[in-house]
C-alpha cells in the first residue's frame, strides 16, 4: 500500500474543496446573511486548504498506483470531503448535529438526496446552496470514476490501475484521464446551465433554478422546500425537470457521439433503448392503475411521469407523494429504484446495462433448460458477452444482494414496518433519496438513531461507488502490507 | 416431444391417486360421517382410476426420455394430482369451490400448507385426512423427484433424462431409480411413524398425531385448529415437532450415511453444518430480540426455536402468532423463508447448498477485487466447487429473483401493503405457507381474487419444482415439435 500516494492524491482533494467553500460566501454576502454563514465556510475553506497543503507540500517519489490504492482513494475522498464539507452547518447551526450534517453531506456528494431535515425552508440561502452544490460537484466526481475506476462493460475488470502491468505512475493516468475528462465536465456544465435557463424561462426564480438544476444534474434530488418540487405546482416546471433528470441519467458517451455526429451510434445503442422502456413502459402502467384508482388520468400521466423520472435516474425529487399511491405503482417504483440509471451516467442503482443482462441471463437460462442441446449465448449491445462478465455481473449482483438484507435487517432493528426498513436501504444503497413510509418522500430520516445515520451514510458511499471500494476499506489485509 | 409416454406415466400417477383417495373412506367409516364424505372420495377415486386406465391401456412403442418429457411430467403430475384431489372437497361441501379446492390441494402435494380456509375446524375428518395425507404424499413425490429430475450437485445439469445420450427408456430409469426410492421411502415412512409414535406419548390425540406428523414429514403445515400447533399448548409437543420437522428437512442422502455408518460423512457434510448454523443463530438471535422486547427469555426460547425450525424448514406451522412479532425478528424469518431446507430433503427454498455457495461467491467477489492477483477458488464439501457449477447456481438465482419480482408486481394489486404481498409469494414460491400481514400464520390467502389463487397455487408448483420444468410447460417450443 502506496500510502503517501493516497495522503498525496486527498490531499490535492481537499485543497480543490477549499476553494469550493469559498463560493457559498458570496451567496452568504448576496443575500446579507448574518456574518457567521461567511465566518463558517471561511473557516471552513482555510482549515480543509491547509490540511490540503500539508498533504501535497512533498510529491511522493513513488508514483505507483494499483487498484488497491484507487479502491482506498476513492473511498477516503469521498468520506474526507463529506466530513469537512458537513462542517460549516455544524458552525452555522443550521445542522447543529455533526452526524446529521456528515449525512446530509455524504447524502450531497454522492448524489443521494437523503436528508435528516423536518424543515429545509429553515436553511440560509448560503447553506441551502452548498448542500446541493454538492451534488454539482459530486456529479462531476461520479463521471471522472466511472471513467477511471470503475469496471468497465468490455472487460469488468478495473482497467486502469490494473494490477498486473507494471504500475502506472500518477502522472500517466492523469495525462490520460484529464481530456476526456474535460470534455465530460463541459458537455456536464453546459447541459446543467441550460437546465437553469430554461428553469428561469418556466418562471423559476434564479436562485430556486440553481438549486433544482444542481439536484437534477447531479441526479441528487436535494431542493429547497419541504414540499420537493410540489410547492411550485408547475406542469413546464416539472417537464423541464422530468426531461432533464433523463438527460443526466443517460450514458455520457451518447453525448460523446452526438457532438462529434455519430448519431447511428446513439440510435443503435441497447442500453438506452432498455432505458428509454423501463421509463415509458413503468409511465404507463402507472398512469393506468392510478387513473383507475386515485388519479384522473391527466393528473396521473404528469404525476407518473415525473416521479418515473425522478426514481429511475436515482434523484428523488418530489411532486405527488407517492407514499400514499395504492401498492402496485409504488411497487414499480420500488423496482425502478434498483434499476438505477444508464452506467456512465451521474445516477445510481444497479445500472440499467447490469439489469438488462440480468434479464437476459435469466432468460437465457430458461432456454438453456428447455433445449439442453442447443448453443444459446447473450448478446448485448450487438456483441456476444462474455462468459467472464456475465459471471462478474452475477457476482456483483450476488454481493449486492447479501450486503443488502443484512443492511434491511440493521435497519429493521429502529423501524417498525418492513416497507420503511426495505426502502430506507434500498433508497440509500442506490442514491435515490427518499422511500417509503417512514422515509418517504415527505418524511425524512431523522427518526434514525445516531448508529443508522453513520451507517446509511456508509451506505450511500458503498452504493456510490458500486459497493467493493468501500468494503475494502474496511478489510484489515489491504493496510498490513506496505508495498 | 414424446406425447404417449408422458400420457403414459401421467395414468399410472393418476391410477396411483386413485387408489389413495380410498384411503380416507376407511376414515370416514370410522367417524360415522354422512354419506357424501365416503361417496364423494368413492366417486372420484373410481373417475381417476378410470381416465388412468384409459391413459395407460397401450404401453408406447416409443419409451424414449428426454429432459423436456421429463420437465412436462413433473409439472403436469403435480397440476393433474392437485386438480383430481380437490374435487372430493367439492363434491362434499367442504370447500364448495373449485378454485379455493384447487389451491388447497395443489398447496398440499407441493408440501406448501397456505390455506384458503377460515375456519379448518369445520372439515369432517376425512377431509382433514385428505388434505394431510397430500403432504405425505407430496413429499415422497419429492424425494424421488430430487433423485430424478433435479440437478444433481456434481453438475447441475439433469442427469438422469439427460438429451445428449440416446435416449434412456422408461425401463431403464424405472430400474436405476426403484432401488434408491425404495430405500429413501422407507425411511422416510418410518420417520413418520416415529413420529405419530411420540406425539402420542407427549399427549396428542391419536387422529392429531397423524395429521401433524403428515405435515411435518412432508414439512407441509397442514394442522387441523384455527390456530395450528398452539392450541395444543404443550412444551413436549412443541419440541418433537420441532426436531422433527428439523430431521425431515436434512438431506435424506445422511439418513443413508447413518444407516450404513458412514458417520463420517455426516459429521463432515458442510451443508449440515450450515443448516444447523442457521438454525442455532436464527433462534440465538430472534430469542435475544424478543425477550429484550415482548417476550420472557424463555418463551422467547420456546416461540423461536419452533417458529424458526417450522420456517426454515418451510413447514408453516405456528405457535406464537409471529405476524405480531417485532421487525427485527420478523425479517430473520423472512430470510429464512429464502434460505429453505437442504437439498434433498422434502423442504423447499432456495435451499442451503444454494445459498451457501451464494454467499461464497460474494465474499470470493470482494477478495478477488482487494486482492486482483490472487487466485482465490470455491470450496463446498471439502471439494473445489467448478465455475460452471457456480454460473448454473448464480442464474437460478437470478432467475428466481426476476420471477420473484414480477410476482410481487402482480400480488399487489390485490394488497394494500408491500409486507402481505412481498411475503405472500415468498410463502408460496418457497413452499411455507403462512406469510406476513394478511397472509401471516393467524389468517388465510382467502381474500385473494379467484385469479390471484391460480396463480399462487401454480407458483408453489412452480416452487416445488424449482421453477424450470412448470415454466417449459408453457414454452411453446416444447409443444410444437414432435419427436
Amino acid at each position: 500500500m502506496n500510502k503517501r500516494i493516497v495522503a498525496y492524491i486527498l490531499g490535492r482533494l481537499l485543497q480543490i474543496e477549499a476553494i469550493l467553500l469559498l463560493i457559498p460566501i458570496v451567496i452568504s454576502i448576496i443575500y446579507q446573511e448574518p456574518l457567521r454563514y461567511s465566518l463558517s465556510f471561511l473557516l471552513v475553506a482555510l482549515v480543509t486548504g491547509i490540511i490540503g497543503h500539508l498533504f501535497t507540500k512533498k510529491m511522493p517519489k513513488n508514483r505507483s498506483l494499483y487498484a488497491k490504492e484507487g479502491f482506498v482513494i476513492v473511498s477516503l475522498s469521498w468520506i474526507l470531503l463529506s466530513l469537512f464539507g458537513s462542517i460549516p452547518f455544524v458552525l452555522n447551526g443550521d445542522i447543529p448535529s455533526l452526524v446529521d450534517a456528515f449525512f446530509e453531506t455524504s447524502s450531497g456528494f454522492t448524489t443521494t438526496g437523503a436528508s435528516i431535515l423536518d424543515n429545509v425552508e429553515n436553511l440560509a440561502h448560503s447553506s441551502l446552496f452548498w448542500r446541493s452544490f454538492t451534488h454539482l460537484i459530486g456529479g462531476m466526481g461520479v463521471l471522472v470514476f466511472a471513467l477511471a475506476v470503475l469496471p468497465h462493460m468490455e472487460s469488468e475488470t478495473v482497467h486502469i490501475m490494473k494490477a498486473e502491468v507494471p504500475g502506472p505512475t500518477f502522472g500517466k493516468i492523469v495525462a490520460k484521464l484529464s481530456n476526456s475528462a474535460r470534455i465530460l465536465y463541459v458537455i456536464y456544465l453546459v447541459m446543467t446551465a441550460l437546465t437553469v435557463l430554461f428553469l428561469i424561462f418556466a418562471g423559476m426564480p434564479v436562485f430556486d433554478s440553481f438549486i433544482h438544476a444542481f439536484g437534477a444534474a447531479g441526479t441528487g434530488g436535494f431542493g429547497m422546500k419541504n414540499g420537493s418540487v410540489a410547492p411550485y405546482d408547475s406542469v413546464s416546471i416539472e417537464i423541464i425537470l422530468g426531461v432533464a433528470m433523463i438527460l443526466f441519467g443517460m450514458n455520457f458517451n451518447l453525448y460523446f457521439f452526438l457532438i462529434t455526429k455519430h448519431f447511428k451510434e446513439v440510435f443503435k445503442s441497447e442500453e438506452l433503448r432498455w432505458y428509454l422502456g423501463f421509463i415509458i413502459g413503468s409511465t404507463a402502467l402507472i398512469t393506468i392503475h392510478l387513473s383507475t384508482t386515485t388519479h384522473s388520468i391527466l393528473q396521473a400521466l404528469r404525476d407518473s411521469f415525473f416521479s418515473v423520472s425522478s426514481i429511475i435516474t436515482t434523484t428523488g425529487f418530489s411532486t405527488d407523494n407517492f407514499d400514499n399511491w395504492p401498492l402496485f405503482s409504488q411497487m414499480i417504483l420500488l423496482g425502478l429504484m434498483f434499476v438505477g440509471a444508464m452506467a456512465g451516467s451521474t445516477g445510481g442503482g444497479i445500472k440499467v446495462s447490469r439489469v438488462a443482462i440480468l434479464i437476459k441471463t435469466a432468460l437465457t437460462e430458461l432456454k438453456r433448460n428447455t433445449y439442453p442441446n442447443r448453443i444459446v449465448s447473450i448478446r448485448f449491445e450487438n456483441k456476444p458477452v462474455k462468459g467472464k462478465m456475465i459471471q462478474a455481473i452475477s457476482n456483483y449482483f450476488i454481493l449486492y444482494v447479501v450486503i443488502f438484507v443484512a443492511l434491511v435487517l440493521i435497519v429493521g432493528l429502529e423501524t417498525s414496518d418492513f416497507t420503511s426498513a426495505f426502502s430506507a436501504v434500498a433508497a440509500t444503497i442506490n442514491n435515490i433519496g427518499p422511500g417509503l413510509g417512514i422515509v418517504g418522500p415527505h418524511a425524512n430520516y431523522s427518526l434514525f438513531s445516531p448508529f443508522i445515520k453513520i451507517l446509511l451514510s456508509l451506505v450511500m458511499i458503498m452504493g456510490r461507488l458500486e459497493i467493493f471500494p468501500i468494503l475494502i476499506l474496511f478489510s484489515p489485509g489491504v493496510w498490513r502490507r506496505s508495498a
